[in-house]
């Protein structure tokens, strides 16, 4: 199943991608989407599978906005692939290297990112992300797969230099990173080795597999448990591969009129034009 | 006015504090504190004070927790005074040094501080916290007292062994911190220089002053609002003095059994014991 949290006529929804249509499901919710919940994550695939919808609405009816629920966290993982280790020459760390993202950081595929007006260091990162559908605290990594709901894809854009003052700066910039477009369900994507591609303008600019990851997705869910309980519908961005634009020659910056895509195979597509920053 | 959220009976609420009772604002939410809304910070002073309210409630009725939005960020500010910029042996940074902490690493006023069983090393760091109280992007430093709606205490606890792999795993341990017991409005503090003190069971291990600050009060309100827009009810914890556990030989944790207290005059105290963490 392909889940998605939409907005339209200033009201929120969510529910399941069938073709070009989606099953409502639930009530609307008549606040912005990053204070409105996001509830299908909570569920198990029989109950998913089983639910009442309430109407059909037209994909192209409504504007997706990224799949959380304001409640949950937003955790990502820095440095996770040697290729990217190796360009931003540090060490590969013994442990995970953590930060985190607030809700309206992130917009939904199709929606403008914002370049920043203060700074042209505006830098793009792919990354598979993994949502939680079972609660945990102190998980041990072979337990760790039981813990996953579903993948989607992730682009953690960083304004790189903000990102030197804190990590917190350079990548919680509104609407600077977007998700989606939609949570793809564990049950449809198996053992498959997930794929990552970053295109900008349709030029590859990255790509890697999860099985290229220094922390594997099972070792990222494990960590986080041992500090935070783990609750269904938090996102963990596991982290994005060589190739970013600030270790390019000249470097490669994101501005207003860009296209960039996060492509992870099977999971879907991410597109998200960049647009200026509003006056 | 001092503004609270507490819990009674598995019900959240929120409202304002006249000597020992509670006047209760608006309706009870039937989810966890951490879920539950706490929408005083988003009206102005007078609004405040004509509000209607509900039932009066016996302070001793009811349990505090952090008076804080789910929908809001906690922001802070590391590094912020000399002497503990000195004892960590760092560099004064020529930009506030951010990391963010979400809800759920914060109890309230008396509920216990969870001391993290995977780790011994449980720092304290007390800490003034400022409310935002008017939305605000690039605001300038001389226009951010404008966009002040109140204070708290702050205890930013913080597990070293894990903050030395990021700063997001060390501070956000689940119930590691605390905030409160209320926010007082800016209207009752005036410009006077708040004071913070420190006490772990009774002893002084902590004193400062806000002009004491690296990056004043209204330095990080700009910094913050280059980046995100700052919202009613946002918090921004603005840094630890010298004298933390970790850097005094023997080093000096907390541990279940212990009592802290943060101290901001006039602001209020902030107490908790310390609770090991449950198996």
């Amino acid at each position: 199943m392909k889940l998605v949290k939409f907005v339209r006529g200033g009201l929120c929804g969510q529910g399941i991608i069938e073709g070009d249509t989606i099953k409502r499901i639930g009530e609307w919710f008549n606040v912005p989407a990053h204070e409105a919940p996001f509830t299908l994550p909570e569920l198990g695939f029989t109950q998913l599978a089983q639910l009442q919808h309430e109407e059909d609405i037209a994909l192209t009816d409504i504007e997706l906005v990224a799949p959380v629920s304001p409640f949950r966290k937003i955790i990502c993982v820095g440095m996770n692939y040697r290729d990217h280790t190796s360009e931003i020459k540090v060490e590969v760390s013994q442990y995970p290297v953590l930060f985190t993202r607030p809700l309206d950081s992130l917009v939904g595929a199709g929606q403008p990112l914002i370049a920043p007006a203060i700074s042209e260091t505006y830098d793009f990162e792919g990354e598979i992300a993994v949502i939680i559908g079972k609660r945990g605290r102190n998980i041990a990594p072979e337990d760790a797969m039981e813990h996953i709901f579903g993948y989607s894809c992730f682009m953690d854009g960083s304004v790189r230099e903000y990102q030197r003052h804190s990590l917190t700066a350079g990548k919680n910039f509104l609407r600077s990173g977007s998700m989606g477009p939609s949570i793809v369900t564990a049950d449809e994507i198996g053992s498959h080795n997930l794929s990552l591609r970053t295109e900008l303008n349709g030029v590859l600019v990255q790509s890697a597999h999860a099985s290229d990851m220094i922390f594997s997705i099972p070792d990222a869910i494990a960590y986080c448990s041992l500090w935070t309980e783990l609750q269904p519908g938090d996102v963990i961005a596991t982290g994005t591969p060589g190739g970013v634009g600030s270790r390019r020659t000249p470097p490669l910056w994101m501005k207003a009129g860009d296209e960039i895509e996060v492509i992870v195979d099977p999971v879907g597509t991410l597109r998200n034009p960049v647009a200026s920053e509003p006056r």
